[in-house]
């Protein structure tokens, strides 16, 4: 590795994820929020998403998870806190005024505490449920919290871009949420399909995926 | 109301909650915050937790919830992002250097997206799934996620007083969540539950308990 590749922020991923969860996991918020100012970045690579971490990783990463981002001597974890740092390097994706940034930073914090919770319940649901007897009604109870949450983000959303005046860290996560977000759940909102759609079509967001699946192109099975 | 009452921040509160929800609101984490560094504030009582929220009040928090934050021209939601400003006012919170400041909000942010929704999955499917036969096969799907997590913070905190060096926003909301776990989850886990009886002993979260408690005083049936 050269010197100035050493010098690069560093981000970790997955060598091998299972299938369905290839293209959803976290480093990809990383990346595309790197993209958006054109900060290079190193990846290392840490094995399969089933695998045991080593000590050393968890003293990083408490809950095993990826991306850990280390620059100089700060580690961080949690893709939101990881974004709020980033952002703070380049107005283009956290405003500098105080009233601006609150508000990016509320937004990205609802992506993450009001919104993609009630989503992921019910993917952890169907995941674990398919073919059982209780699926149907536990997903019958759990997913009203989804749709009120979209409901309201719609409208908060309304004709608009970006959930404010202009893009920020706020709009990485959420669209990334959404995006992976059973789309009959999108379906009543045309206008949260056009957000998802123009964030997926920034050349930041494409680059991160591309990065993304090559480091994971090694598929793994489930745990038995 | 005098000149310096209408200067103090302001947050809102619900009126009225129903008596399972009392003592669990998230307006307790800002109060809490704020207690800590003796900042007074103001509270705006909105209803009740299940009324219809006005839309100007939809215009400052999306998605209806407490609390919303305002200071001068500033207006936060989300109690995540309302501590990361309390804290950047005061080292008691934050710390200044931007290792342990980013340290501190990672924590935070762990609790809000990667601990608190395993917990409220089994809160949601368990408040609706009462007298199902859904239910079990529900809870014993979504368990070991909650489980898993507690158990990665369990050997994070080892026999430390906070989750780093001193006390942050990191500690507040983490606490706030374990206080409201199920306690079958935590009695594996003696170092989580003195950590949580730590987090409560503080005057800041007594106070905060107590201010929080007198504002919704009214009891709400759940909705039809």
């Amino acid at each position: 590795m050269s010197a100035a590749t050493a010098a690069l922020p560093e981000i970790t991923a997955y060598r091998s994820v299972p299938d369905f969860a290839r293209g959803r996991i976290k480093d990809i918020r990383v990346r595309w929020a790197l993209g958006e100012i054109g900060q290079a970045y190193r990846t290392r690579l840490i094995g399969g998403i089933f695998e045991d971490k080593a000590p050393a990783y968890l003293a990083d990463q408490p809950f095993g998870q990826v991306p850990v981002y280390k620059e100089q001597d700060m580690v961080l974890f949690e893709t939101g806190s990881i974004l709020i740092h980033i952002g703070e390097s380049d107005a283009r994706l956290l405003p500098r005024d105080a009233k601006g940034r609150g508000r990016a930073i509320s937004w990205m914090i609802a992506a993450l505490n009001s919104v993609e919770p009630t989503i992921q319940t019910l993917v952890v649901l169907t995941v674990k449920g398919q073919g059982t007897d209780w699926l149907a009604g536990a997903i019958e109870a759990a997913k009203p919290f989804a749709e009120q949450r979209l409901f309201r983000l719609s409208q908060a959303l309304g004709d608009r871009d970006w959930l404010e005046d202009r893009f920020s860290i706020g709009d990485i996560v959420m669209v990334d949420v959404l995006r992976n977000t059973n789309p009959e759940l999108l379906a009543p909102h045309p206008n949260l399909s056009a957000y998802v759609a123009r964030g997926k079509a920034r050349p930041a967001f494409q680059s991160a995926m591309a990065a993304h699946l090559a480091d994971c192109a090694i598929g793994e099975p489930l745990p038995a």
